[in-house]
């Protein structure tokens, strides 16, 4: 519980106080405050440089010492060197709980003079109760209460039940913006960068999001995770409850080599990696794309009841791919649809449609129209042997994406089976895809993603099944 | 020979018929007239339906015999069981060499009734001396003259070096529709699809696009190679000269199996495709954004010399994703950086930049702007020790991405060596890609995509080098 504590006054400060607050754009200082105070934010927020009046309408404080309302948590863009003097201001206040330091040039830069700066700020905060996320990092964002110390250009703050830990800003941030670019945009509840990560690192932010009642889903970027025997102690107690995606760098000798440039960590073995995270209910994401769109159908969609997956297709080539794609699963099987329903399937479809060769793999082929996709989806949902659908189209010239979109809108009412889309054709389908992921049906790229997709959800739901087994 | 000359009479026809003309826009015989009539194609074109007086005030004819002009190429769009006296009719006629059939259901149905009328008309042809495209598919494209044969809404009619073949007509559309949707439009050449291939095949295609002056790259998405000796054979041929990237299913069970259900044919065992391709110089995809970043690097960039690669990073973690995507690869080694230019590198680079650790990657950190980039790009691209640069860049809020694509834009010019780059930050970089792409420098949604097509020119470039060698 002591890293829930600490990570509250991050998340919900009492007051804060921006070190380094300048009125140049070009700066970190001025883009701080931008953020805490033109966004949704309302908490009391205190400029602090002795040369300036105000910043962004906004009064200055000549030092930290001389803001008369209290302080939970500092935010210091000030150059390296000011850093331990803050510490040590901060120390003096007693109301300070937290420190965001996003000031760079420690121990990043593998200087021993800047190595001692970073243990010399640690320990004063150490002593006097102060938790620190950073130093080289943007800090948090948190959706339920609008608050935004980082450095970025605003970030559109739709709310949802994802939360992200980066030890990366970049890819923090490329985290969050992939999300805003979907066809609709994938809310989150809050983000967390750690940067140097000298104090509280990745396993006091998924402690904080495991016991997080706005959290369901967890994305955790990370090059290392130095108490690998802790961390896998505590996903393992977190993952009953929530799904963890980790998207960890190191499979290769060139990628732990870089792991190591970017934060002198050591990636470590990455079969003992992979087995640890298996075991400890954690899906492990090979890529920015994979983790947003299985973030994406976990958000949207509940989870397939067992592992006998439905491909539902207009074009035998996308259909193809899929199933190339699901195969590369030892736990996915292809649905079963019984006699009666193949028997009703035919009754639906064009009569050219390819029903059930292979089992569970269905064809409507290009003649397709609205009411053969809707009907024939209908038609799998009923079937007990089908735990999940994944629909491909390529709508043809006579058949209006958007028409198709409302089709299968109302098709799926009231079956609570997965459903993941994919529509292949650019521009020709960016409203359709916009309209089914405003009702809650994810839309994918192409069908490998949309595949892959629904492999994790399976391996999510049979994880949870070996654990009522036990 | 034979190939080229038959599919000659397909991308470069003396006169259309296009029998099953419509004035209905749901139908094909709409649609291809339409795309034949207003596009930029300006050969004679002769709808024919005996119901109608004219199709999109283009004068129908009554029967195919009917036409006073020559015709070289048909379109069948009517119901299957009109298709064998349309090709009796065509035989009569003496001067048709080709046809494309629209119309589908023969051996895709399995049906031993559908299956024999297929032979039927095959036969028939051949005799004739008729080759065919199809059934069951959608033709060609060629942006020389600016035919389009398909059922598709219009496509545009991007210039470039790529030509497709693909035997699903749906993939065929979705990789033109991925190249369109690029930052800048990725144009191509000839664009080929054969459906059920009951006669010209992959094989026949690709000895056309092997010999066709306006082809430099050849994509090639299939389902089952018949004649996988032959193929393996031809493509040994034209690999030393025109790169063949190749997207195959049937990598897992379910694929082959659903191959199988879409076009009949045996998908084979994929080791032994995987070695084959490997031995005549085909690189293999792994699915169709790979295909896409591929074609893209190889039509804008040249190939590397070597296999020496720079990773020129603003940020830690797109460049450790890069550095373990390049891991995967036993052919890319890291670029070796002189001591000389890491030195200049220091000169140029934030003072906090980690240059050189390890060797080949260098991180210039958020610290960096535009000029810092631009000079850091213009030392490696100096480097002898560099074949190729991966650049990769989050710019901040204080670093306005258009100014930086332009200093990038500037540094390039007058170094022949590959630079692939990544500016991750979704719709605040959308004009800084395009403007990028404008200038020939391809970008990648992500930095593993990024590394992904860098490590498909190392190996088109080492292939080409064991060619010397021999």
């Amino acid at each position: 519980m002591m890293a829930n504590k600490a990570l509250a006054a991050f998340y919900y400060p009492e007051g804060i106080a921006v070190i380094g607050a300048s009125r140049n754009p070009g700066k970190a200082g001025y883009q701080v405050v931008k953020n805490l105070t033109q966004g949704s934010y309302n908490g009391p927020v205190y400029p602090v440089n002795p040369a300036v009046g105000d910043v962004l309408g906004h009064k200055c404080y000549p030092s930290l010492g001389s803001i008369e309302g209290r302080v939970s948590l500092i935010i210091i863009t000030t150059p390296a060197d000011q850093v331990v003097d803050i510490f040590r201001e901060a120390a003096r206040r007693g109301d300070v709980r937290a420190a965001i330091v996003v000031s760079a040039g420690f121990s990043e830069t593998k200087d021993p003079a800047k190595i001692a700066m970073e243990k010399e700020f640690l320990a004063l905060a150490g002593q006097a109760g102060i938790r620190i996320l950073g130093p080289n990092c943007t800090g948090v964002i948190n959706t339920a209460n609008g608050l935004d110390t980082t450095i970025e250009p605003t970030v559109a703050q739709t709310r949802g039940g994802i939360s992200i830990y980066s030890q990366s800003g970049a890819m923090g941030g490329s985290i969050l913006l992939f999300m805003e670019d979907q066809p609709v945009p994938l809310g989150f509840n809050k983000w967390t960068h750690s940067g140097n990560t000298c104090d509280l690192d990745v396993i006091d932010v998924l402690e904080y999001y495991g016991a997080d009642p706005g959290t369901e889903t967890i994305l955790l970027y990370t090059e290392a995770i130095n108490k690998g025997r802790q961390f896998m102690e505590l996903a393992r107690q977190i993952a009953p409850r929530k799904t963890i995606l980790v998207l960890k760098v190191g499979r290769t000798e060139l990628g732990v080599k870089a792991a190591y440039s970017h934060t002198g960590a050591l990636a470590g073995s990455n079969q003992v990696y992979e087995a640890a995270f298996r075991k400890c209910g954690v899906l492990r994401m090979l890529n920015l794309e994979e983790m947003v769109d299985t973030a994406k159908a976990l958000a949207m969609q509940p989870l397939p009841r067992g592992n006998r997956i439905c491909i539902l297709t207009e074009a035998g080539g996308p259909g193809t791919i899929a199933m190339d794609e699901l195969g590369t699963s030892p736990l996915v099987t292809l649905a079963e649809i019984s006699p009666a329903g193949q028997q009703r399937l035919h009754g639906v479809v064009p009569p050219i449609s390819i029903v059930c060769q292979p089992q569970g793999y269905i064809d409507i082929t290009a003649a397709a129209m609205e009411e053969h996709h809707a009907r024939a989806l209908q038609c799998v949902l009923e079937e007990d042997g089908v735990d999940g659908v994944i629909l491909l189209s390529v709508p043809p010239t006579y058949l209006k994406p958007e028409s198709l979109a409302g089709a299968i809108i109302e098709a799926v009412r009231g079956y609570n089976k997965p459903v993941l889309t994919c529509l292949l054709a650019g521009q020709w389908v960016r409203e359709a895809r916009r309209m089914l992921e405003a009702a809650g049906l994810p839309t994918y790229a192409t069908p490998d993603r949309a595949a892959r997709a629904m492999i994790n959800m399976v391996q999510r739901q049979e994880y949870l099944r070996g654990l009522e087994v036990k």
